[in-house]
């Protein structure tokens, strides 16, 4: 793909959302329906009674995608305005796999404080908060509250969209390679999805997970680890591994790369277990190019693009995450549920092979397979 | 119109607006253009420079339409649930008439620092502000700092929607009963609206206005009277008229309603000039019924509602101010434009009669009338 594809695509269309009416205003009386003084009943119903506007409003069917810019894809914090196309696709996503009316709100500000309350404040019109692109620790506690302080389903999608697919796509991979829940796995990036890859794993039932960040290994002798680190020290690395990227992905038998592109090689390949499992997820660049891994000797490889075999992309989980939770009026997204999304989207691959362990977003039922499990 | 009917639209159709696509996402190409891999190059291309959003995002086509619900229709402060259906019906109005993408921000505080800073930190995504039932005085401190402080245009629709309108208007109900612009006018309320109708009717050339709100006319012997108010009583009121509403409303040409429903009656209108002219604008129920008004003598009756002759709605003027606005890059909307808009707007109606001063929303032209002089 040549990026300046992108761009001109970008160009053409000015954007990839717009607005579009669900309801007639084809003459006056309809407009004294949907406008004054019609509305001013509905008004005052919503006014006395809130819930209401989950029946009579926009909120019945909308969410927010709101980003600070904080961590766009693989390119860091490069605030509000680099944050738009990416929050725009993702809006566009949402409707077109989810039938999902998602708006992006990119906001100019990366004060945690400032962003709850922004977002508690713009929550009226919205049946749902799909957080993106924010960096980790801050993402933790900006999640953490606005799922206590509002009664609307929130989600970080970094964290939990992405969890989803790593563990479908997984389900699917041991499968091709005969192994099974006792795998070594090793986790790069222990940032919002790392941590939540890690403790959806754990809860599927993987027992042998190391995960590392920018410093290697998190182990016990560790020190001035994060509150988030300080707990995954407890759950994983039983073995207290220490070392570097490279001194920990030997011997294991999935690779999981939520980190930065280009941080393993050849080398660190042929150092893995027999049959190795990787997941290069880093974007735009992966943390080794698909070739380059099957070349030394990795059976399965799948990364977060478009353009090669095997996406592992949030796509496949996040329209489907919020079509469910807004159709079965969720005010809470559980890891339970987030499970069953992953189960239901694994069986959707009948035979997975080395090159097919999770469906492409274009396949039929996807969107089902999720919406299903959030209930 | 039976309330109820718009109780059931708004439950048959959940709501009003929704999103759309504006750029195909059919295939695995075009999700690599529209979503990553592509859209990093564009990220960083908007990071790099804010301006390009305008361009390669939905902010080419898109506003928000920004209330804190504090003063509704004319229902009052019911807050951002109570706005939403008004809000929303806006955000369709806007897409219908003028295609301009326009989402609705209910906002849950009536703090103005806390509104300002939450226009300023979620205006990346938007190319206007359409400000909408935000209460007097609040409202022009609002609408003042976020031009000076933002890059896009904002305007207040009820203040200078509603004044174009309400000029436009105007213009052709002197025109039928042969007046000129030495009508002796009043306008009733001084918050929003009144004031900016005020404001415009004296740029354009009228002369003689008295106004008053709830206390009776603004005058020089008033005491206590906002920043705003005062700034009234330089440019009003020349002969120092006192008294209430039925004192101020005797010998008049014009009667500007913008306040309450059911404030005058038919002794008010029979104590008018002549041949009057009654904008009986409060809405859901206006300051005096047509029947009532043209009973007593009225010549030329309008009111907001859509459900009779003369509707001055600021649906004639908001989506073409920000067509226009969106078009040719405006920063800023000025009074001049505005009196242009209000011009162009009044000649559409080719011959005036009293049931005809104002075109209906559905007639062809008024988009263009008003956005060509947006510029």
């Amino acid at each position: 793909m040549n990026y300046m594809d992108s761009i001109a695509y970008h160009k053409k269309y000015k954007g990839k959302i717009g607005t579009e009416l669900k309801s007639p205003i084809n003459n006056k009386s309809d407009l004294s329906l949907a406008y004054t003084p019609g509305v001013a009943k509905v008004s005052l119903e919503l006014a006395k009674n809130n819930n209401k506007a989950s029946e009579l409003s926009l909120k019945s069917n909308t969410i927010a995608v709101l980003s600070d810019g904080s961590a766009v894809l693989g390119l860091g914090n490069i605030g509000a305005y680099g944050a738009i196309p990416v929050m725009e696709g993702k809006a566009a996503l949402f409707k077109k796999f989810g039938g999902v009316d998602a708006f992006p709100i990119c906001v100019n500000t990366q004060n945690n404080e400032e962003i709850i309350a922004l977002a508690k404040n713009i929550a009226p019109v919205f049946g749902g908060i799909n957080l993106e692109d924010i960096e980790a620790p801050r993402c933790f506690e900006i999640e953490r509250r606005l799922i206590k302080e509002l009664g609307i389903p929130v989600m970080h999608d970094d964290q939990h969209g992405t969890a989803v697919v790593v563990l479908a796509a997984l389900i699917n991979a041991i499968k091709v390679v005969k192994k099974d829940k006792d795998v070594k796995i090793m986790i790069n990036g222990a940032g919002a999805a790392g941590t939540a890859v890690c403790d959806l794993l754990l809860e599927y039932g993987f027992k042998n997970i190391v995960i590392c960040d920018s410093k290697g290994a998190i182990s016990k002798k560790r020190n001035g680890l994060n509150e988030e680190k300080k707990r995954l020290v407890k759950v994983t690395n039983k073995n207290n591994e220490v070392g570097d990227i490279h001194q920990i992905i030997k011997n294991k038998d999935v690779f999981i790369g939520v980190s930065r592109g280009n941080l393993i090689d050849e080398n660190d390949i042929k150092n893995m277990n027999s049959e190795a499992i990787i997941f290069a997820m880093a974007n735009p660049v992966p943390e080794i190019m698909p070739d380059v891994a099957k070349a030394a000797g990795a059976l399965i490889v799948a990364t977060g693009r478009s353009d090669f075999d095997n996406q592992i992309n949030n796509v496949l989980a996040f329209p489907g995450i919020f079509r469910g939770a807004l159709d079965n009026k969720v005010k809470r997204i559980t890891n339970k549920m987030l499970i069953q999304a992953a189960i239901n989207l694994s069986k959707l691959v009948k035979k997975p092979t080395a090159e097919k362990i999770i469906p492409n977003p274009f396949e039929k039922g996807i969107v089902k397979a999720v919406s299903s499990a959030i209930k």
